[in-house]
């Protein structure tokens, strides 16, 4: 293993969720973990061949897509996922040793977690004042420095920052989680496992009403179903939009691959980002007459249709 | 050539348009042509053997599909379309000599005759009654016996019968055609000309709402446009349909082989009934994204992908 | 009721089954029941104010469509379409008495009975030679008169004809039966039983490929499911079609009325043909959402969004 | 006017793009403005009957919807939209007089800011390290206050904190816009100006794949486009979404209330958001069929076809 491969970034810094996320991956235990300021800059450093992958935040159970992470996956040098893994969301509220919650007039956190403990605070502390900070793990560190009296962060980070969890098992939603994925440059795709995903990016070509209806027609009729769809704007003006897809299935699942194929012919450009081991491992209900035996035994009756022996 | 081969039988008698459809095949010339006494006694001669092709009606502007050659090709000891000939349809009054139009108080043809000659009859014989017979020359033929007093047939019918054509050009319909196809034992169908059509029966599952819109959507999102669609009963009783369909293009185009795939593993039932050139010459307006060079494309793309090269 | 209204029209002669299907409404034994020689004729008087209603046959779960029928219906001053009436078919071979089996060389029926006993004759009377006649009671007379040895009829026309049925209950397909409609002048509907049928004839605007896919839609988008769907020619040329209809409910319903708007709004021409009690009694299955409470509950709730108060 | 009705609340402090584009509504002018330090805050205050209306930022052409925005009006107490505004987005690093770009080490802006003004800082200021702010005139006030060198923000927003704009006009993609919605209590819609928009959120029944694709042809099947689909998780967990959506057309468009009637019927929750003008001032093509008086015309049809007199 050269030594950037052998080296993982994430979304920094220590003691982020994401960090949490990474150290459930087993090879997570073989390679060097390096926080990284931001999504992209995690990223980037896959592209330039400084580590060999890296671990970000992609949805949110309560947020919804992060943005930073769909972008950065659509546009510039392509990348691909190989894992996926999902992290129940819970907060503790970090505070320096000794504060009470009487104490806590100032609290912080990353702008994602803020919907998530919002109702807890007015329950709680209703008159605390919220600002955000770049991270969780950055709220902590500012909670340390003294600049707020409270962090919401994941509990796992209290001893880095020297702190103490006041309060735990933080979340308004319950079943909060995240779900993160495991980025590197692009190659052969994992193989498939029975609950697989696969993801892509889909521009559409002109502005014509239906559009969209199209693009998931060409799923539909293949019996594919679609996990996640995410309208992202592309840059090009308020109403220009391209789609983020998971669809159920791997890309040598021939219903999977014949959609791709279809959705390449009639779309200006198609982003394929990997098919991937589902981390829920639930096993696709496969309609009947999608099943690869079904695909081979049609382009069998095709071929002998052509000679009339179908 | 065998014996067999060299026999093409149609459906007779002597002077009907079906044969005048078949004369107009350069093949005819060197073939010996034998009327069938019906559509299934020319087509179980090829079954048999005994035929090396037989041509049939298939469909009428304005009666519509011939129900027999349509269950015909649909049911039994499969066969294949390998041509079709268009033959514009013009009715005359055929008469024994002497006879005035005054005189003609019984008139006579085949049921599908008498709709496009009713408008004519309601004007000129209003009070002439119609009984139908098995075929527009067999028509000719009672009236040559004396049976009835005028038969309505090509006009090429006449001398057969030693008839005299009284009145001709009767059609209600302006621009009425039959069209008519040139069945044969299953074999390669004939190469792709560019303006071509493919004919196929599609039965459908289960009973369940919506069955007919996915055998359409097989199509259209294959961009494949349907030319005709008759339902047929399958005989399991009132409300049980199968599909008669033709389709624009050949099989061996990509668009219009998948989607005969996609059918084929959504149907408990296809028959392909071949892929052959349109009469009309009319070449298809292909929808982008469904040329073969596409499909080709796409399927570059999709192996690539699968390596991360895309 | 006028002396008109009181006669009932039928595709005759006596003894065909549509009078056997006719004399099943409780109606008809306050009719006089008058045989015509054509569809055309008994609908014919119908309109011209003759009769009160015509029973014609509409369907056969062998032959399918009876294509005059439904001509006539789409076609000319409008009708509209008030019973129907479902009758098993099963034939009877009615010989001159006296007459055996290995008598019978020549036989004959109306086309529509031909292929309805083509495998009885197969197995049976293997030589024996078939002619069409105008009907089934035409071919009983036929026989009668000594043209043919054996007709093909229902057993109930013996007697009419000095006859006797020598076979019976022969029909090739098991559970065959034939639909019948009672027709009459343009009227309102009969009141919804909730196991009802609603038949249209649409035309197509353009030739616009998927004009059929965005007609099945219409129904589909309303949970209305089709019951048949029938391809007729417009008479414009080949590949010009109209189609004929039933959808399970009633135009009272409102998923079914909403429905029929949405196509009159994109068909260029639209024929209600009538809504009326199903025979088999089947009560539909209506999809969630669109029930009559369901579409009443949503235009009450788009009232109140108007005004802010949903 | 109320006190409350007089005062408009928007996305503070002072010196967003959200007070701008606040300041281009006529009605501004007659307004006491209020900022607040979140959307949820000035939604609150709107809810509260503190204030007549808020103005919030709502989508963005290069970061996509507005989160906070796009989930406070899916949930919680009903809000309406009255108006929009459109904003071209382009910033100027604001920094302490006498400050030379040289000088610039640390830059701060709003998070939605960053990638907006990524590229030019990769090639201006390639060492200057990024740490979000809490919005972008916070992060002039941090300039001002020192903690950072260069804030990213509104050039208007100068002057009120006693900065420079040391360079104007930055902005990675050109065209880039913001859009803004006054949302208001529920109350009855803008009347039609024939180029509005319609908002509203859909929740999904159940899981079933497909069920998007049925949302969207109720818009399709009756010619209404959309403008935009957002999906929004429902805080049920990975996988569960409802659909934030904007519609081309009027509530009192026969189209569009027929649309979301259908919707009202298939969604176990649609959540009405208002009608109003189109800021772009965009006519909609109608799809031919879908006029308000082609549906005037087919109810007509409906009622005479009741009646036997269609």
């Amino acid at each position: 293993m050269s030594s950037s491969a052998a080296r993982y970034t994430y979304l920094g810094p220590e003691g982020t969720f994401t960090e949490a996320a990474l150290r459930t991956l087993p090879e997570a235990a073989t390679r060097v973990l390096v926080p990284m300021v931001s999504v992209p800059a995690a990223l980037d450093a896959v592209r330039n061949e400084e580590a060999g992958g890296a671990l970000v935040p992609i949805e949110n159970s309560v947020e919804g897509g992060v943005t930073a992470t769909l972008d950065e996956l659509a546009t510039g040098t392509p990348l691909m996922i190989y894992r996926e893994v999902l992290l129940p969301i819970a907060f503790a509220l970090l505070v320096r040793p000794g504060t009470r919650l009487a104490d806590v007039k100032t609290v912080t956190g990353h702008p994602v977690a803020q919907p998530q403990v919002r109702n807890w605070l007015a329950a709680n502390l209703p008159e605390a004042v919220w600002e955000s900070a770049a991270s969780n793990a950055d709220g902590a560190r500012q909670v340390q420095e003294g600049r707020f009296d409270g962090a919401f962060a994941g509990e796992f980070a209290a001893p880095t920052y020297g702190l103490e969890p006041l309060v735990t098992e933080i979340h308004d939603a319950p079943n909060a989680q995240t779900r993160f994925v495991l980025v590197g440059r692009p190659g052969r795709s994992v193989a498939p496992t029975g609950a697989d995903k696969t993801s892509a990016v889909f521009w559409l070509g002109d502005d014509h009403p239906g559009a969209l209806l199209e693009l998931l027609q060409e799923f539909a009729v293949r019996g594919v179903n679609l996990l996640r769809i995410e309208s992202r704007p592309t840059g090009e003006g308020i109403g220009r939009y391209c789609f983020s897809v998971d669809a159920e299935g791997h890309i040598t699942d021939r219903r999977v691959g014949e959609a791709l194929m279809g959705l390449k012919r009639i779309c200006p450009q198609v982003r394929f980002l990997g098919s991937y081991p589902r981390a829920d491992e639930t096993t696709p209900q496969v309609r009947p007459g999608t099943t690869d035996e079904e695909f081979a035994a049609a382009a069998d009756w095709l071929g002998r249709a052509l000679d009339g022996r179908a």
